[in-house]
């Protein structure tokens, strides 16, 4: 475990919320912090370039993606993600679990691990806590995260409670199989909906002992009052030292919410995956560029933004652009949507420093 | 006719290339000049920040498919193509006559112009000199261009000449048409491979007096030979004090040929869609980087480049992004095809600067 892997520098005085600074090898990262998705080692749209000039700090990459294309062997060769993408600067990776059980034609899972068939050419593959930690120790992420099994919902008591050990189980064994150093690795709190098997994964989780926690098994399709139910009761409960992760969380009303209750890192597609068909966030709220009322519509797409599209093209042209089908138009939604995140969490930032984050509106 | 819009600064003592200036309303050229494709209005994946950044200094934009989408009207509302695109310097647009020649479903053309279907939704439009020229003073281009009728290749000697009649015809129509002061206009010799008739055609286009003077009608199938033997034929023969334009040219082999015989302006689609097939420019030349050669391959496209792509990324990173489909594949090469291409024209320019152009190997 790296020392002094986090530190808080402050925390709200009326809220929960705290602001932070996380170190790693590749640099710090001020918490709250939003990382952008590059899921197969890109930012879909985005040159590295660009991510720097946003204000990116750090990264998402999914090691399910990498470990079966281009493969482990191949990053791990060309000197790990940073090398091989030109991002000299923080990245985590998740486990590859979420994946594993989301996107293929699940083999088997037992308390073994899971043995599943690649989404991309049907081929067989085993991944347990030990593969989970080796393919992200060759893909030399900053962060990494411990194999979890993360169920739908909803899910009743008896499954998530076995399911939860087995997490329980393999957060060990990914604990034992970590050898990196310079590489933290956070655990994750599973435990569906229900506050005692949360406080069981978490309590077990204390006890292995990670640099930093995880909330995962949220939006998964639940009513959001249940999200937020149970952020409210196991955020609390993870001790102020440690760094917290929501995991693939969420709208901007989202991150504020959760912001105020304590996290310090989230991940989402949502700006990148809305700038791709063309929901904008803005000021004024989501606005679907497709619509016909932006056709001759001379405004920025937010009138309140400052990047590189609000400052240079209209509603009109980058309308035009989408439904033309041109290249330029999912860059330059890009770019937006991650100014709009990445604004929204300096923001958070300035009034958790000034303490003035209580009640205001962000968003 | 803006004055003074041309200006020879030199001439290659042994070959006829020259160097010289170009003047816009929105700024300089340095000729021999290479023009990027913007065929809808953005050069695809693109931003106007990185047509900046690699030293572009006009783009050509495609007067028929601003027409159809998002239309003149549309454009000419918005300040012109320039404010539009957010690109604040010199635009050159094409006529429209080579799209509406190729791309459609053509109903009729006769001496009073064309009427054609779009490819979009096959709505019914007329195109007249008339029409051609309202439509590129409504884009608002620095450089537009006489609407002419380009013939394929192979066309018996009649219907050539039958043809450069009309376009004879429509190039004295445009120039009456064309009113818009600080706007250059361009006509297009045409005459197929008949020399008495490309010489029948650049004289006609003298006797009515244009701002400069394009190459059309070439590179339609034709064996490279005859493209040569015509440009080599016709190109001495159109005034030193004007520029040249060789339209939709070519290969950087063409354009290096093309320069030594006195070319002064390219335009080509060439660098923009080889880089979204994944077809690479080098200094050892093209390179496929779908080819299983590449996947381990850690140097960069071409070692002798200094674009972004190749400062920051290996062939094996690069081949990886094109085969798994993501959009910084399209960029990165793009920007490298540029970068080549426009790298080869400083190039060309010094070389013609010191006079050591002739019989070195410049691609």
């Amino acid at each position: 475990m790296p020392e002094g892997h986090f530190t808080v520098l402050k925390t709200s005085t009326k809220t929960s919320a705290r602001r932070g600074i996380l170190r790693t090898p590749h640099g710090i990262i001020q918490t709250p912090a939003f990382m952008p998705v590059g899921t197969k080692g890109s930012v879909k749209g985005m040159a590295p370039s660009d991510l720097i000039d946003l204000g990116v700090e750090m990264l998402l990459c999914n090691a399910y993606h990498l470990y079966l294309r281009p493969g482990c062997r191949f990053v791990e060769e060309r000197g790990g993600l940073q090398k091989l993408l030109a991002w000299n600067r923080p990245i985590l990776t998740d486990s590859g679990g979420y994946q594993v059980l989301s996107l293929n034609t699940l083999v088997r899972v037992n308390d073994e691990g899971v043995v599943f068939k690649s989404h991309l050419d049907g081929s067989r593959h085993a991944f347990s806590p030990e593969k989970a930690i080796e393919v992200q120790e060759a893909l030399g992420a900053d962060i990494i995260m411990s194999f979890d099994e993360c169920l739908a919902y909803p899910s009743d008591y008896a499954k998530t409670s076995s399911s939860l050990k087995r997490t329980l189980l393999w957060a060990r064994r990914s604990k034992e199989a970590h050898h990196l150093e310079n590489q933290s690795l956070y655990g994750i709190i599973q435990g569906g909906f229900y506050p005692d098997l949360r406080e069981v994964s978490l309590t077990g989780l204390l006890e292995i002992g990670f640099d930093g926690y995880a909330v995962g098994g949220l939006c998964v399709g639940e009513p959001k009052e249940m999200t937020f139910q149970t952020l409210q009761q196991i955020v609390p409960k993870i001790p102020a030292a440690f760094p917290r992760y929501l995991m693939g969380v969420g709208t901007p009303e989202d991150i504020v919410a959760s912001v105020l209750l304590g996290i310090d890192l989230f991940d989402c597609v949502l700006p990148t995956r809305h700038a791709r068909t063309g929901i904008l966030f803005t000021s004024e709220g989501t606005l679907h560029i497709r619509n016909a009322k932006y056709a001759e519509d001379n405004q920025p797409l937010d009138p309140c933004c400052a990047c590189y599209a609000c400052r240079n093209f209209s509603r009109a042209y980058l309308r035009y652009l989408f439904m033309a089908r041109e290249l330029l138009a999912l860059r330059l939604n890009t770019l937006h949507n991650l100014y709009y995140y990445l604004t929204l969490m300096k923001t958070l930032r300035a009034a958790i420093e000034d303490d003035s984050i209580e009640g205001r509106a962000f968003c």
